[in-house]
């Protein structure tokens, strides 16, 4: 049955409220309009990111339907969309690529102006939403919006990917891999023979370690609370293991000494400001580089001590791994594609999308990497 | 008269405590034991530092001789001293060149733990002082304490120059000079093209603007709450200028949209915590750098909105443009020499060593890009 043009009823996760549980419902997704894609899902996986919306760490607005990391094809587009049609595999984008804006133009911008991530709409780039259920209108989160059988997303925020893509898999390339794996390669380009750190070893520090890893890292410092983590870390590259709450000192006095002054690179992906200043107190002070990888919650703050900060060491904020996103995803699939970059470690956990909650209370138990849901 | 191995009476500037106007004074200055340069002062300039020093601001300890901005001749070396000798022209060195810790063998590293900036003892590697003063120990400011007609310096902390160099000029780039100018382009590496705003027009912004200069930036906004600094910063290059007190609107507001999102480099010279986070609000959200170049007073605090750091730009601390000290310091007074680099317009007074008093009254009133104290 064609479908394009017609407003399509489907199952979706919805957050009617902070702090409530998901309710499946049937909701109402609209056709797109000028410049937007209506996706048929396939799979999405789940984000620290998506547990923080839950909970309103981050300022959107509810009801919204959640989920940002998400592969499935095109089900038809809205007029002038040029880029993708009907039937071509798609991912999700969180940070879309205009291609317009000044960071899209400049070589070393990525966070394009029109991102709804800081501050987030939950709207479309026209001002309005294509999700209705029980007669609300319900927003958008990064309009991306994956917990969801169709959605609605501009087209700008599309990465077409190959034919061949399994989409049980790369809904990981939508945004935990690139946003780890680009910070290690891309944004901090670790160097051959480094020490690095990475704080927090979910899906995002997961796929630091792989960037690490390829960049010849000489030692990487693994650090998380749950030590259920350690195994996998170590699988995938970590030398040495670190559980702060284990530890009887600040993470970064034990990190100073270990690494006999500090760290070449450390990548924070707890999203906490906490760890955030213990990542930047664990660089070497003369040539450390602290990656802000997490995202901290809304009006946190990161207190650093002034008079040391011109020793010579570096914070650099990391979002989707710097990478401008339409260029570079793809390129990340054909990757995966051609055993360049193996994400199958981090795919821990599948279940079917109706199993929603089982998959949100394993994620808050810590055991996936990354629980994938298959539409 | 040969006055190796023998203890030097002379003239220097003795602060004998926190807040009291400085006071010339006969010093005993000791010869050099092992690995110690004692130097016959030529000049010295007054660096914002020296003035943060007498005032408290950085916590070293009293009675000091201040200065460490100067250039000389080698009188004598210690035992073991082997790069310099009697009679080589030299420069002092506020941040050594050891080249045996982790920040001297790293690529990117400058900030040697030999230094005695952060944290100061005052005192000598071997933890002695080599001036007095009236029967009293006399401590050294970072090891260099350059407002003396004779100093002991460790041999690490001297860069030899070519015999041609001028001594009434290039002291200079004993520090001020490469501070701004390397920040600019060794440790920003400033684009052709780019949009930068050095915030402090004094002796280091100027330098920091001849390097945004030479990096071929597009536009060079100076900030500046003396107005007095805003045509010899427009000779050097700046081609708009701010004044923050006459603005109506936060600085940082009032570049983002000069800008149109923020600038491509940002470098803060003033040395104030809220003239810092100024700095980093100015940047583009996406690819801006904020530079730390201006040491903040001590136990100050840099408070950043935690959430978006994430989405992009770059915090960077650099101490004497991040260089190498021993190996660059020596190459850009050839370059001076060689026409490459051109300080001359940055000295635009010169007095007496006994008209100190004058000097730093001249500096507290703003007057000078930089005033140079003959011997």
């Amino acid at each position: 049955m064609d479908t394009s043009g017609k407003t399509i009823s489907c199952r979706a996760a919805v957050a009617w409220a902070v702090g409530q549980p998901l309710s499946l419902e049937e909701v109402q997704v609209e056709p797109p309009r000028a410049g937007e894609v209506r996706i048929k899902m396939a799979s999405t996986s789940i984000c620290g990111t998506d547990a923080r919306v839950l909970k309103g760490w981050l300022p959107l607005p509810f009801p919204l339907i959640p989920g940002h990391e998400g592969a499935g094809t095109v089900e038809s587009v809205g007029p002038g969309v040029t880029s993708v049609r009907s039937g071509d595999l798609v991912l999700t984008l969180i940070i879309p690529q205009c291609r317009e804006c000044q960071a899209c133009l400049h070589p070393r911008g990525s966070f394009c102006d029109k991102q709804d991530v800081l501050p987030s709409s939950g709207l479309m780039l026209d001002g309005s939403s294509r999700f209705f259920c029980r007669g609300h209108s319900i927003y958008h989160s990064f309009r991306a919006s994956t917990f969801t059988e169709f959605t609605v997303v501009p087209e700008i925020s599309v990465a077409k990917i190959p034919a061949a893509a399994p989409l049980d898999r790369v809904c990981l390339l939508s945004c935990g891999v690139p946003t780890g794996y680009g910070a290690a390669v891309h944004a901090a380009q670790v160097t051959p023979g480094s020490t690095c750190v990475v704080i927090g070893l979910g899906g995002v520090g997961s796929a630091i370690i792989l960037g690490c890893k390829v960049s010849g890292a000489a030692r990487i410092i693994g650090v998380d609370i749950n030590e259920d983590k350690f195994p996998g870390a170590r699988k995938l590259g970590v030398t040495d293991v670190l559980n702060p709450g284990r530890l009887s000192r600040p993470l970064q006095e034990e990190i100073q000494e270990m690494t006999g002054g500090g760290a070449d690179f450390v990548f924070e992906a707890a999203g906490l400001p906490e760890t955030l200043l213990a990542a930047w107190e664990s660089c070497h002070k003369s040539y450390g580089t602290c990656l802000a990888v997490g995202l901290s919650p809304d009006d946190s703050k990161l207190v650093l001590n002034a008079t040391p900060i011109i020793t010579g060491h570096t914070l650099k904020g990391v979002c989707l791994g710097g990478y401008k996103t339409r260029d570079c995803v793809p390129q990340m699939v054909s990757d995966y594609l051609q055993g360049r970059l193996d994400i199958d470690p981090l795919v821990t956990h599948q279940l079917p999308f109706a199993k929603l909650q089982e998959a949100m209370e394993l994620y808050r138990a810590g055991k996936p990497i990354r629980c994938v849901l298959l539409f």
